[in-house]
C-alpha cells in the first residue's frame, strides 16, 4: 500500500488536475441535485407529510442510481469520487495526495452548493431537507450509524475501484459504489438521514440560510 | 473533438444510416410505450388520484428500465440516442452530422407518435398524460429544471458512451444512461415532469388530439 | 441470417441438448416461483386488495430481477430463453431448431407447471392468480398490448444476446432482458397483466384446477 | 467435478485464508446490517406496522443491493459466500474444503451477530425483527419454500460465479446473486421471512436476548 503522501502545487494544478476538480464538481452536483431534489419531491407529493416506506423507497433508489451515474461519469477522469468521505480515505491509503484532495474536497462542496441553490430556483424557494438524527436518536447512535456505512462505503471503493487487482470486478464498480448507498438509506435513513457523504449534507446545510 | 458538421445526403441514405432511422423509431416507440404506459397505469390504478411517491417510484422505475433497454438495443446500430436533445448534443460535438442527426429526429419523433397511439388503442381511449409544469411551478423554473437534468443526461452520454477513451465503461453505459433518467424522475418528477427528451414529450400531446 | 431448419432427433437428444433442456426447465421453475410468488405475496399481504401502485412495484421489480437472473443461469447452457415466445422468435430467425426449439418449450412448460404446484403447497393452499385482461379492457387491445410487449422483449433478446455483432453489450444482456419486462409490467400490468411469455401465463392456469 | 475435500489446517491458516475469513467477516457483516437495519427502518417509521407491500419492496430492494455489494466486495478475496449455505453448496461441489469451510461459517455467523449487535446501538435498543413462518404458514411449507428459494441462490452462484466455463458472465455475477435474493424476498418474505441464509437469520436470533 501507498505511503500518504502530501503532494506538491504544480502536480495539484496541471491540467489533468483541474479537469479532475471539474469533474467532481460536476458530477457531485448532479448527484446532489437529484438527490437532494428526490427529498423535496417527496415534500411537495406529500405537503411535507412524514416519511413513509414509499418516499423511502424513492429517496433511496434515486440515491443509489444518481451515484452510481456520478461515479460513472467521473471515473476515468478524477475517479469518481463525489464525496469528502470517499476523498480522505483514499488519500489515508495513499491513492490521491493530500494536496489535491483537499482540492477534491472545495470542488466537492462547491458542486454541493451549487445543487442546492439550483433546486431551490427551480422549486420555488420550497425548504432544502437537511440531514439530521430522527427523533428518539441519540447523537452518539447517529455517528455510530454513520460510521458503519460510511465504512461500509469507503470499503466497497477500495474492493471494487481503487484495487490494481479489481479484474472485471472494475466493470461494474460504479454500480456497487451506488447501490451500496441506495441500501444503506434503507437502513439509515430513518435513523441518521444516511448521508454517508459530508459533501451531500454539507450543501442542504448551506441553503438553509 | 471533431467539429459540427453539415453531412452529405448520401451519407444519410446509406443503408447504415437508414438502419439506424429504423433502430432509432424502434428503440422511442419501446421507450415511450412503456414510459407513457407507466403513466397511464397509474391513473387506471389510482382512478386518476394526483401521484403520490409509490406512483413515482413506478413511472421513474419504469422509465429507468426501458430507456436503458432502448440504449442498449439501439447501441450497435444507431448508438442508441433514442431522444433529440442527445441527438443534438451529439452533433454539436461533431459525433453525428446534422443532416443524419435530422433524420434521427424524425425517427425518434415518429416512434414516440406512434408508441402513444398504439396505447391509445391498447387502454381503449385513455386519457394520455402529457408534461407540464405542476401547480405552483412556473414556466422558468420548468424550464431550469428540466435544463440541469438534460444537462445531466447528456453528459452521461458523452462520459459513458460518446468517449473513445471510456474502456470498459462503455459495457454499462446504457444502464448509466436510463437510471439517470430514473433518478432524475424522481427528483423533478413533481415539478417539471422530468422529460429531458422531446420526443418523450411530443407524442403524448399529439396524443392528446 | 440464417434459414428456419427443423433440425434432426439425434441432435435434439444430444447430452448438450439434454441439459439444455434441464437448464430451461430450471429457469423457467425459478422465473415462475418467484414471479407468481410475489402475485401471491402481495394478495396476502393486503388480503386479496386490488392491486395498488406499491404492489405494481413490487411485481414488477420481482418479475424483472428474477428474469434476469434466470437468463444469467441458463445463458451458457441453453442460451437462457426462460419462455416459449422467445424460443419461438429465435426458431424464426434459424437460431435454434424448431424440433430442439419443440423440446424447449416442453421444458419452459413443464417448469412453470412445476413453480405453480410449488407455490400451491408452500403457501398452504393460496390461490395462484392467473393472467387475464383487466375490467373494462377488450380481448382484442389486450392481445394488441402483449404483442407490443412481447416485440420489445423478443427484440431486446435479439439486439443484446443473439447478435453475432453484440461485442460488450452480450455482457450486460440478461439484466436488459429482465429490466424490459420489468418496465413492461409497469406499463401492461394493469391492463392485459403483461405476460409476454405463454409459459408465465400457463403453470398458473394449470394452477387453477 | 471435484469431489468433497477434508482439507489441512495450514491450508485454513495461510495468509490468503486468514483474508478470506475477514473478507467473509465484512461482508456479512455489511449485507445483514443494511438488510436487518431496513426492516427495522420499516417498523420505525410506520410505528411496527405489519408489512404493507411498500415495505415489502423497501425491505427486497435493500437486501439485493446489499448482498450484490458485499459479494462484490469480497469475490477477488474470499469468493463472496456471505452465506454459510452458499459455502456448504460450494464445499459438496469440492470449490472450498470443509475445514476452511467451517471457518468461513464461524467468520460469517460474527458477522451478522456483530451487525445486530451495532444495529441494537445505532437504534437505541429497537427490537432486531427475527425471520419466521407467517400467521396461517405452517413450518413444513416454510421450510420447503426456504428450499426452493435457497437452492435458487446457489444455483445462481454455480452458474455465474463458480463455472470456470462462465466467461462474460462473470462480470455480472454479483449483480444476479443479490438481485435473485431481492426478487425471493418479494415472493417468499409474507411466507418465510425469505432468508436463504442461516447466517442473516442467526445474528437476529441472537440479538433478541
Amino acid at each position: 500500500m501507498p505511503a500518504i503522501a502530501f503532494g506538491r502545487l504544480d502536480d495539484s494544478f496541471s491540467i489533468g488536475s483541474l479537469k479532475a476538480y471539474l469533474a467532481e464538481f460536476i458530477s457531485t452536483l448532479l448527484f446532489v441535485f437529484a438527490g437532494v431534489g428526490s427529498a423535496i419531491a417527496y415534500n411537495k407529493l406529500t405537503s411535507d407529510a412524514s416519511l413513509d416506506p414509499a418516499g423511502l423507497v424513492a429517496v433511496a433508489v434515486c440515491h443509489g442510481f444518481a451515484l452510481f451515474v456520478a461515479v460513472a461519469v467521473g471515473a476515468n477522469i478524477s475517479g469518481g469520487h463525489v464525496n469528502p468521505a470517499v476523498t480522505f480515505g483514499l488519500a489515508v491509503g495513499g491513492q490521491i495526495t493530500l494536496l489535491t484532495g483537499l482540492f477534491y474536497w472545495i470542488a466537492q462542496l462547491l458542486g454541493s452548493i451549487v445543487a442546492c441553490f439550483l433546486l431551490k430556483v427551480v422549486t420555488g424557494g420550497l425548504a432544502i431537507p437537511t440531514h439530521g438524527v430522527a427523533a428518539g436518536v441519540g447523537a452518539i447512535e447517529g455517528v455510530v450509524m454513520e460510521i458503519v456505512i460510511t465504512f461500509a462505503l469507503v470499503y466497497t471503493v477500495y474492493a471494487t475501484a481503487a484495487d490494481p487487482k479489481k479484474g472485471a470486478l472494475g466493470t461494474i464498480a460504479p454500480i456497487a459504489i451506488g447501490f451500496i448507498v441506495g441500501a444503506n438509506i434503507l437502513a439509515a435513513g430513518p435513523f441518521s438521514g444516511g448521508s454517508m457523504n459530508p459533501a451531500r449534507s454539507f450543501g442542504p446545510a448551506c441553503g438553509q440560510r
